[in-house]
């Protein structure tokens, strides 16, 4: 559950619609009344939200919960107001076009306040090489690695037990959770946000069948590329961005990237793309801009993915996709019985589509 | 290969079957002769057991390894004495109604053994802040970060590189293995067991469309909710499970989670249920009680299972599933050439049908 | 990027060729001039390469690079010289009968020049048991932990943050990258590569069901096998080798597991084999030699897999396999209104089949 800010920390509604960075959004608290502005400790949803907390009205389907909110206050759009009777409402009305938007910039705000309290300042254990560059407040969490030639741009912050290959590069403002993994060579833009576990560079799948050998030996090619991030990447847990194999896999501006999905060697993604969980995407294929895969989906390699490409979770993309849409290939599931008896007519199909023209000419 | 207790640590197998925790279990070994109870110095398979090694009979398909196995003693029930001749073999025969479960309690009492020969205490190159309350008989391994205002109940113990992050809570008895990491906010119950690099906590997958941006560009929605497992739960090594976007995401008693899981924001699982692995749950999914789910399989987001819900490894559910029973949604694999023959009727389908109807409505 | 090497450090072309391991390729410079050997600072691709870097043409698709090339020299074969006009271009042609296999071996040699100029010995942040076995010239990078009873092989690197549980063994020349993880029991080869967050040795998933406990609970079961790796295996970023639940889980030799793999327990590989990322291979499934696994394959357990068996990405095995050939089953993904059109028949196969028999007989 999300921690409230102590009552002696916590903003008035006015303050914090003010300081919320809720610049371009017509954002404002409808005054039904000359009562002070209430004190504003936390953000919870329409069911969870108490009376110190700000709750917001984004989804149609949860309308019905305004009438049992116990919220300080509660967003939402202008057309919603008039939609639902809230002028008696023990809540306060923030009027604003886009709630949605607003209840992230919001908890950004919470957040940060959080993050605000943490210590700052290099741990005396970890271990930072002499010839590395890192800006002066930049925060190096306990038992880093921060090896030869590395850069570290203002304000960024390494959580604990985080590596950071030879040469690799962050820039500023970047925020690294607990034991994320750079190798050698990986170049990080601004406002980076990684999350544990991560791993960016580990080499690429390469082999070369070693004609040499009768025994089917496998000889390993070096990969020599690396991995660069643009600005304003975002990467999951545990997930892994191969190096090249000898240019660069590529993750474009604002790409967010979820938990344990797998980017092979010499990968490129167009700007703001995201990708759900559990996607793997084989090697030098290429991803447009704006495109989103669904979860635990899956790209072959050396496809070419157009811009604005929506795939649905699970589905196999197995040749290039050039259109703008949506695609999708997952096969229905069914109590296991159903799925048996259709199942056994998959390995015939080819068969009874002949049986279906033989019939169709012999009718004719 | 299991190791061996030294001799002078194995004990006898009436000393073995009097200790191992079986309470409950009607067990005893079947008294043939006055010879002396053997050593037994660890566990093997019928295939594999020596003679000082005590092995057991569970799979009836493996019956017929009975006539050469060559261990001290083999557990097995009262009915399979009695259809197998074993009244002339060389090991002893212990009597149990549930040989599979009599197995697990022996294996980790051997298990156990050897938990017992490992360093206790707070290693010195740990960081545990000032104001964690870590109780007296903790075990803290070499490079642990215990953050600001952690609590750690009895007798748990953290491997080598475990980090524990602000204010989170592990109750008793918990095991820890190398390298997990639990950010902040997440609360663990008793006798919890987490593997190797599992992260708890980290940030689910949120972001806001900015339509003040004209490039696409996603906006995050900071995840203020956290992590909440119960008690018993077990975690494989690699699986993530995302902190909530407000409310927690939530493990509930005795739940199984294998390697390489990925369990997204918001995620309610019931209790004792158990899930193979490599499977993504997306966010908001709730799954029953005493459900399974097999290795691979992905569950949409937004979607209730029941209780007692069996899902077949491979298999997307793509909607919500309230009836008890097993279900299924795996393309059956074929030799390539045969695949691809049927496979390029699967997106005919539809008009395949069409032609059966209009040959049906022709000939009636 | 690869980075170049200082042109002091910089091989002429005929040295390079001279001294990169490829004893047994007939390899050599087709010395058209007297020019004297120009110095290699690095390899690029075709369209990348720039004049003092070194080139290859292996896919005949990319033969048009070759007429805009800037490389110092290229590597083709002597039938690829004589299709392709080469004889005025500006860079040397490098004979070679297998460029790809050149490339992989140039590629290490570059690649080894970098690790040679990382630091060496036992970092003094690292934990390691008096009685470990360490040879004298074993790399141990910052925060690693070595635990009691460990072996060392010579020539092996630990980078940093790795750890090696109680018992475990390393052979000769390993080269472990950051926070490599092994359990208690794990015995791995010479000259493995071991990528970051790899994690080998976490318990297989096995539990008991407990019928006296009216709940559902499941009891553990203890995994006291363990995993043993042959020579050469090279294991992937965040890949899970499971132990064995009472035998021990092997990987042969020459295998190659990409990331983000699971192997579950009791699972044995054979010689040569190389898995794709995503795969998940449940438990005590053998596979057999020089085998290949698309990029997230499923096999379920207990199976057998042959020799030569070739399983395509995204298919699940769900059946043994003894005929070498190649396996598909993936869903073709469609756009995604004609998907839902033909995926609703799918459910309904079956009876599409008994309605097209029951015409024929009408028929007929």
């Amino acid at each position: 559950m999300p921690v409230l800010l102590a009552p002696e920390q916590a903003p008035t509604l006015q303050t914090l619609l003010a300081n919320a960075n809720i610049l371009g959004l017509d954002c404002r608290p409808l005054e039904t009344d000359n009562e002070p502005s209430p004190r504003i400790r936390g953000l919870g949803s329409l069911l969870s939200a108490g009376p110190e907390e700000i709750s917001f009205l984004a989804n149609p389907r949860l309308s019905h919960q305004l009438s049992s909110c116990r919220a300080a206050a509660v967003i939402m759009t202008e057309a919603d107001r008039q939609r639902h009777a809230v002028a008696d409402a023990p809540y306060k009305v923030v009027l604003c076009p886009e709630p949605y938007l607003m209840y992230a910039l919001l908890a950004q705000w919470f957040d940060q306040h959080r993050l605000e309290g943490l210590a700052a300042g290099i741990h005396p254990s970890a271990t930072i090489a002499p010839d590395a560059q890192v800006a002066p407040d930049v925060s190096v969490g306990p038992h880093c690695v921060v090896e030869s030639g590395v850069r570290i741009g203002a304000g960024t912050r390494l959580g604990p037990g985080c590596i950071i290959g030879a040469g690799s590069t962050l820039g500023r403002d970047c925020l690294l959770h607990a034991r994320v993994t750079l190798y050698h060579g990986v170049s990080v833009g601004d406002r980076a946000i990684l999350h544990a576990g991560c791993v960016l560079g580990a080499d690429g799948f390469g082999f070369a069948p070693d004609p040499r050998s009768g025994s089917g030996a496998w000889t390993k090619i070096a990969q020599i590329g690396g991995v660069q991030l643009g600005d304003d990447v975002e990467i999951g847990a545990n997930t892994t961005v191969d190096r090249g194999a000898i240019e660069n896999t590529i993750i474009g501006d604002g790409v967010k990237l979820d938990n344990q999905i797998m980017i092979a060697h010499n990968v490129k993604i167009g700007e703001h793309t995201a990708i759900a969980a559990c996607v793997g995407v084989a090697g030098s294929t290429i991803i447009g801009k704006r495109c989103t895969i669904g979860g635990a989906a899956m790209l072959s390699g050396h496809l070419v993915l157009g811009d604005d490409v929506h795939v649905s979770g699970g589905t196999a993309i197995t040749s290039s996709v050039s259109e703008p849409g949506r695609y999708t290939g997952v096969y229905p599931f069914a109590a296991h019985r159903d799925w048996q008896h259709n199942a056994a007519v998959i390995s015939q199909l080819a068969q009874l589509r002949r049986r279906v023209r033989a019939t169709e000419k012999n009718n004719s």
